[in-house]
């Protein structure tokens, strides 16, 4: 099911601008039981990428009888809303007042092995490195070729992952994940200001540590302290938290501190 | 006039991987009486382009039906050819045998003053920065968000383009314009190895200076050493060669190379 501006489509207007030049944003959630969950954090982090790129938000009242409209037919669903720009001319200079135009999509539940969330998953080291943009760091964007490159270097489906290096070689992310180390009572996160997409777990995840007194540190990371930590694990709004049993020539039996993180957003998912 | 996969169409799927993460390329062309111009050239440059993202290129002949319905109704035209991987599901990863989709938008010529191309234009540096990503560079892909906020930047309708540099401060081109150095009897354009895209115009001058027996090299240039440039001219499908007058504090008023360029493109422009 998709809607395109509240109303069930399964088209956009050729001209949209996401389509011709990736001018828009957009973020992946889950619906339960007809609820959007953590809809607050996921609108905000939608809000706050419109305006990095000088997109009008839509609205939160128009979005949430989006919503309303999909909880009525699947309530248990993965949902992605994107917003583009609008319809726009030839050219890459923007008319003056395009309307935002928003797209909700409800798909499946991915249904990714229970054991990946208890014993971990397999991951590699993907070859697509992500170019360094600060303009564009953290935003989740329409511009995914880099993603998409990184995706299609494996088909084997035990491997859960891709974990991707900048062109400078710091680790920044999962292709669809981002990623925390674990040193000694410490928890670490990549710097994501140069590249990579600041997804709503990660913040939980550091405020759930702030909380919870574990100190949480945004840093510039390599692939040697990388595969230094304790453990490594993996967080996004579809798959919680995965810890990374394997990863290069790597492997990881510590599991308590993913165990530890997943309970603290199990706490408080609603 | 907008066609998808050869019918006249105002839309396209809204699962299409282009609108989702950029997933595609584009070529913009003129067409005059009829013919799309240099049509072999910008065949070549789609094919190319879409191997290198994986994507199935569309077949010469299906694209040539979608031209001539064109000519039919707006013989004179700028073109623009959109190629995606088509319609996919949610994530990154691509389904087995996606369909390629095609469309072939058809805009009124763009009506620049003709003083632009004979007196220069001016220009502006842009303060967004073009990344460095080797994977991508040269490659017209969609995912354009650089080239929209470099656009973004002015509004004046006097200035003409906007060049670009990379993050580390080389000259790479213009938001939609590949850019050409005078530097004694020789020509110089900026290494696209590493960011930016590589135009058939370009690729004409290229081909062209060494039909004529002068020197045209690629390197990677500086702003210093652009602004000690005899001229610098602005090339692309569309424009044709605009040499540019002004760009920062520099003033050039030398234009005889970039109007013996044009030459060497108007007597092989068909």
């Amino acid at each position: 099911m998709i809607l395109v501006d509240g109303l069930p489509s399964a088209v956009i207007p050729a001209d949209d601008r996401g389509l011709a030049y990736g001018d828009g944003v957009f973020r992946t959630l889950v619906m339960r039981n007809g609820v959007a969950e953590l809809w607050s954090l996921h609108y905000a982090k939608l809000v706050a990428d419109c305006r990095a790129l000088g997109i009008e938000p839509p609205r939160d009242a128009d979005l949430q009888r989006d919503l309303a409209q999909i909880a009525g037919k699947v309530p248990d669903c993965a949902l992605r809303i994107t917003v583009t720009r609008g319809s726009g001319g030839r050219g890459y200079a923007i008319a003056t007042g395009p309307v935002t135009r928003r797209m909700v999509a409800a798909s499946p539940l991915p249904d990714y092995p229970q054991s990946w969330s208890v014993h971990g998953v397999v991951a590699r080291y993907c070859e697509t490195r992500l170019a360094v943009q600060p303009r564009l760091a953290g935003i989740k964007h329409l511009n995914r070729l880099e993603n998409v490159l990184a995706r299609a270097e494996w088909t084997d489906p035990q491997i859960a992952e891709g974990v991707l290096l900048d062109t400078d070689g710091n680790v920044i992310e999962g292709t669809r994940s981002n990623l925390f180390l674990v040193e000694g009572p410490d928890l670490v996160t990549p710097d994501l200001t140069r590249c990579g997409v600041a997804g709503v777990t990660r913040d939980r995840v550091i405020e759930a540590a702030a909380k919870q007194v574990v100190s949480c540190r945004i840093e510039r990371i390599s692939v040697a302290r990388l595969e230094a930590a304790q453990e490594i694990f993996l967080v996004n709004s579809l798959i919680g938290v995965w810890p990374v049993s394997a990863l290069g020539g790597r492997r990881w039996t510590g599991l308590a501190m993913a165990a530890r993180v997943r309970k603290w957003l199990d706490d408080r998912s609603s």
